[in-house]
């Protein structure tokens, strides 16, 4: 009996097609069934995969803060709560979280904004970092800042006159913006990072972009990334100024993107958060609309398979707003062991607190590790020849450039592949070292990246950045 | 300065707008605004909010399951590995978990679809269920069933000759569906359960609705829970069968919510998955495109607070399932903890194993009493004059009907308010008791209900269901 599929290529959701992600690409796919086939007793000229993919600390050895696991372990199994392993601070505050939990259980359903306790803390975390208030209404925390960043950007799905809705966004980008631009069928608006001024953002590019754009869509909004992904910059306030004139000229809704705000290297570098900035530009820059998102998952703390993240919205219409909560109610849901590890980052141990000094301890010396292996990262890529890489400046990337021989560029092409793609593919198959091509998260036309994290363990880093330099004399010498 | 804001109510997604979500609408809102006031010390006929409205098991006193949370204990503090308190069956569950980590640890990010050791033990569950061969690899694991759902629907969404895709859902129904329909674009086709069968679906409703539905929209899925939510009932083998003939025919795709698969109290009902019908009754049927969805939230578990689901999806066309994992990799990422718990959910623990016993007793505990109290309800109600009830056979709720007396209809029209809506307002004003409306589940017209949970605990359960008669009886008085 013959059988029609009543889901198929022809008729399935358009948008879902055009979705590229290359963090978790062909290439990342290739990484996992060389690990099997290494698993399984092949010979290879190597003996693991390097992953320097994704920035997932704890999966390449970062080890996790002990007061933020004590908490998760003392609020899912609270007969710990009498261990006297366990100090009195960490017990103080498992009880706060759980007083906050309906029934005092974490399998109890929060708001499906986030418990208000750890949205209280949020806020007053941000009153701290930028010193101006912040009301806990403001704050949304989801699964991760993905679900908050989709949430925020789904209020903007719309046509007008005719034309889709466009975002402005980094090239290069995480891929995630132009995945959710695709999925929901809007307008992704190129704008190129300077990578001669260290991935600045340019105002003439912006303009550039945005002139260009509306002969086929509405822009409605920018999303900034800061500090940078995959491109390690961070912006200086003027940069921010710039960006935040431009927007209010153009009325776009500002999506900073500020995950990485623990992670500045660069002693000439400070964080500014958008808020900050604009509040403190005043009128009329300090009514603008704009969504900020932070994550347990990047930071000192890593904590990526908790899902942990928020987002600060600022200026918006409060009719508006009601419908951003109605609609998050019914589709969404925070997890509470991830809300609580949020909590332990926004309200974080004071000097003092039984569990202070050892906090400070693991805190710094993943924060040093980390500013350490930025400066290695740098340095190691620069001394390769034919490649350069700006400063690592904050993040946890690094996005270096290829002058690739115009024979590997022929090659590249003759197999259909973009050039950085090929490298890549070739790097990991000769020496199991795993980043994700330039291509990616865009490139201009014409140069060759490539993404790799600063994640690996120093020692770890020290090998991948020497196999790097050997593959690519290597590289360089075939195809010269 | 002027300031005029760039999003407002006339240019935001008009989706979102459209959205309703009853169960945490504006009565139970009300509740929340009760309790606080409580709290602040004023004076109410009443000293608590009874919380019916939500299945929130552990918020009404439902206790964990201990082998679980000493899972998710062990997992996220390693050091408790040697703590001699933990039992070993519970150590070595742990040790797995971990060992399916990158880095041993639950902060590293999970495959997109989750874990693959869960994903095995995802599909054996399934496989000794129904005894019937299941594919780890059609297991997609989500922060809660709520996420699995939005990316099948998303599948769906699709203009086919100028028309919406339509979605057939229950009336009444668990308003995520109609929410995501809305969110969706797509055109929800209500199809009316048959109170005076115990909500079985009649397929000559089915039917009217699906060919009333074809002028306006193209009918492409059926949305089918079972056990019921709001109504309780678990379907009848035959009543499945016919089902799925029904959507043969019309070609729709079968989203087959079962999270109440565990949640069976009645002696004459049993709980058929939708996979396992079809699949024995061979072709065509058994090439039909399903997707199940399982949750930790509710059974004997009720870990809502952990977010952790799973969906099987079965005969999806194999270049649409390509696309569904490529936009799962880049928009979703299910947190590790819940999928601990998913895990101990569908491995559950045997015979034999230290923790067996202790667990075993929990479990049936729980159920035991959930079946005490579905009883309790189903009596209690029927016991008030002008109120109706059918068996709750399975799930946790129970959809009472009111015979509502012509001048409260009256009265609440007056108010502008569905009749269903003052019913539960007044109750929640005058005895603290929150039970959600009919009308944010759907209803026949000129019908009047609410849905309650069976969550209570016995004594409380008894305590609510006094006060409801009372109310009753003085609202039938006072609008007789």
């Amino acid at each position: 009996m013959s059988f029609s599929k009543c889901l198929t290529l022809k008729n399935m959701n358009p948008c879902l097609k055009k979705i590229e992600y290359a963090v978790r690409g062909p290439l990342v796919i290739r990484a996992a069934e060389i690990e099997k086939e290494l698993k399984e007793g092949k010979k290879k000229p190597f003996n693991r995969v390097i992953r320097a993919n994704l920035g997932d600390c704890h999966a390449v050895g970062q080890v996790p803060i002990t007061f933020f696991r004590q908490i998760i372990a003392l609020i899912a199994y609270p007969g710990l709560l009498s261990d006297p392993n366990f100090p009195k601070d960490a017990k103080e505050r498992a009880k706060s979280i759980l007083n906050g939990c309906r029934g005092s259980s974490v399998g109890s359903y929060p708001d499906s904004s986030g418990f208000e306790i750890v949205r209280r803390h949020c806020a007053e975390y941000i009153e701290n970092r930028d010193g101006i208030p912040a009301d806990w209404q403001n704050i949304i925390i989801g699964n991760g800042a993905k679900d908050v960043i989709k949430a925020v950007m789904e209020l903007l799905i719309s046509e007008i006159n005719g034309k889709k809705a466009g975002v402005m966004t980094p090239i290069p980008q995480y891929p995630l913006y132009s995945a959710a631009i695709s999925k929901f069928n809007m307008h992704m608006i190129g704008y190129y990072l300077d990578e001669a001024t260290n991935w600045s953002l340019n105002v003439s590019e912006l303009e550039r972009a945005v002139n260009e754009a509306k002969e086929y869509c509405e822009p409605r909004a920018i999303v900034v990334i800061n500090p940078g992904n995959p491109t390690g910059q961070v912006l200086t306030r003027k940069n921010i100024e710039e960006i935040i004139k431009f927007a209010h000229k153009e009325n776009l809704f500002i999506l900073a993107d500020e995950v990485y705000q623990h992670n500045i290297y660069d002693a000439n570098s400070k964080f500014f958060s958008f808020k900050k900035v604009l509040m403190e530009m005043g009128p009329p820059y300090n009514q603008m609309e704009l969504a900020s998102f932070m994550s347990c998952s990047k930071g000192y703390m890593g904590e990526c398979g908790l899902r942990g993240g928020y987002c600060e919205i600022t200026n918006l219409d409060p009719e508006v707003q009601k419908i951003l909560i109605k609609s998050i109610s019914a589709m969404f849901c925070p997890n509470n062991i991830g809300q609580a590890v949020l909590d332990c980052v926004v309200n974080p141990l004071k000097k003092g607190d039984p569990s202070y000094e050892l906090f400070e301890k693991e805190k710094n010396f993943i924060l040093d590790s980390l500013k350490e292996r930025a400066k290695m990262v740098y340095e190691g890529f620069n001394a390769c020849e034919g490649m350069s890489c700006n400063v690592v400046q904050g993040a946890m990337y690094a996005f270096p450039q290829i002058k690739m021989p115009p024979r590997a560029v022929e090659k590249a092409k003759s197999l259909n592949q973009c050039p950085s793609v090929f490298y890549c593919f070739q790097l990991l198959e000769q020496t199991g070292v795993c980043v994700v091509p330039g291509a990616g998260f865009g490139q201009v036309e014409g140069t060759y990246h490539f993404r790799t994290t600063i994640l690996p363990q120093p020692e770890e880093l020290k090998h991948m950045l020497n196999i790097f330099k050997t593959f690519h004399e290597k590289f360089l010498a075939e195809y010269k």
